[in-house]
């Protein structure tokens, strides 16, 4: 089969990877679209030193699977779990210490032509839901989970920083919720992209300060100073971003403020799946492109453009 | 009157201050009994940029004040709030964004004969309360506010870094609330003290990982470092040291792991209060000495001990 490998090196496009082997537990999956990351990039960059293939926010169909299974349009949870260890056990699978995760950790990814899921990690698409909008599910339940980590704050006022894909998808959820939302822009580009999407803009200098939540999206090491000077005392900063560099941090604010820093990664797909089904989030003004998988590495390299929006890879025309 | 005096570069005893004048809203304390607290060797050390009377933890009796509060035995809690702006409408006077802080920032401290103390501030001391034992209301409050703030996680594996005096009240909360609590101790001295507490002492090497709370109460740089490595993916950190210095922290575990780092300052004064009378936690094994108001130069050297307990000053034997 065709798939894009990752040797540490580079990125190579290959057409003789061999097929998946599906196991007792798990199912095979024809990928039809898989979403490019930024996670992605960062592996390119050395990142969790991942080698295999990468990719892990995709949608397609089972081809060989238990019989409920077969043919069903499905994506897929990225954290293979062991299901029988005391964190499994706790309910907290995406946890799990000896987890592989998708295109990520240990587990080949989804930008090849087939992909095997363990079958606790699948889930149905609606009929409703298109290819191009399903293929967002990961990313929205990453964004869902800020939302349910910040429960008590719903219907206060919120900022996200960063009007990246991550950004933009965090920023709808809390506007779903009814919080008060500003987006952070840095330019009149992406002040649009907000705008597009019925959310608030600002620039740096005139943000709110004194907010209850701040959500930490912008992937740069500055992010959590500036995340500081606009939350409010005993208020709550969602660090979304993995950046792979030490801060150097000056924690006495959090202390003094009593602020909570939570860090916050993949979320639940139940509630991504049903606000694509009702339309209450919008994917469609963050879709910038799709190349055919045989051009992925350029579509990875087009990904890595500052301000660039989701771009897809179509396995299956 | 007598009082330590904090110019900035020395620290004076000096036996004429003027008295402090009683405003409409405020109460003239006698000051019995006043701790020494880590925050008062900070402020030594440039904290704050604080000048004037230090101390902040005292128990003294109400000299000048309104008919209710006259003659009563009181403690006080340390922020004065303006009580008009959107922060104290909030419920959230702590964090007055003009609040002055008792010996800590804009108004003159308990290291005297007399304090000014407002009446929103005051609370009375329950008659079974002894002056030894009131005068920990204040750092019991702060160590009730890790607890307040930790609320989901009781009756849960808890770990408490530091068996100084705020580690060994926040401890005892913790224990007292029915969580499992481990106390890192560096030294046989420490885990002596942990251990006649009916606490467990554990070193570093030998305690649990894994924990789903961990309290960072070392006043050490690298306590944060210590307690990403102990607590469980999903789990929470309080902190509770204001390390006056920039934290290196690689926080990208923060992230994968979805930590909750919560800042922690001071807290409410009820809990603190029940808890001395009901004798839920024991205040006199951290009490070291009492020094007179006039040695307390040297109580202040004493207190800067590596290891040392809590040190009061008696201004009115």
């Amino acid at each position: 089969m065709r798939a894009l490998v990752w040797d540490g090196s580079e990125l190579r496009y290959v057409d003789d990877v061999p097929v998946p082997k599906r196991r007792e537990d798990s199912a095979l999956v024809r990928v039809h679209l898989a979403g490019i990351c930024s996670t992605d990039l960062q592996i390119l960059q050395g990142y969790m030193g991942f080698r295999g293939i990468l990719g892990h926010e995709f949608v397609g169909r089972v081809v060989d699977g238990p019989d409920g299974w077969k043919d069903q349009r499905v994506v897929g949870e990225i954290n293979f779990a062991c299901g029988r260890c005391e964190t499994c056990a706790a309910g907290r699978p995406r946890h799990c210490p000896t987890r592989t995760v998708l295109g990520i950790q240990g587990a080949d990814g989804a930008f090849a032509d087939l992909v095997r899921i363990p079958l606790a990690n699948l889930h149905r698409v609606p009929d409703e839901v298109s290819e191009q909008t399903a293929v967002f599910a990961e990313p929205l339940a990453a964004a869902y989970e800020a939302e349910h980590q910040t429960r008590d704050l719903a219907g206060g006022r919120s900022t996200v920083l960063g009007a990246g894909k991550l950004g933009l998808l965090v920023a709808q959820v809390l506007a779903a919720r009814g919080d008060d939302v500003e987006v952070v822009c840095r330019s009149a580009r992406t002040r649009k992209r907000v705008d597009a999407l019925g959310l608030a803009p600002v620039d740096l200098r005139s943000a709110g300060r004194g907010r209850d939540l701040v959500v930490e999206a912008t992937g740069a090491v500055e992010g959590l100073t500036v995340a500081l000077s606009l939350v409010r005392p005993l208020g709550t900063i969602v660090a979304k971003s993995t950046v792979a560099a030490h801060h150097s941090l000056d924690l006495s604010p959090v202390v003094i403020h009593e602020i909570s820093l939570i860090g916050s990664r993949c979320g639940p797909f139940e509630p991504a799946l049903e606000a694509l089904r009702t339309r209450a989030v919008s994917v469609a003004p963050l879709l910038e492109e799709i190349y055919p998988l045989e051009r992925g590495v350029e579509a990875l390299e087009a990904a890595s453009r500052p301000g660039a929006l989701k771009l897809l890879l179509e396995a299956d025309a």
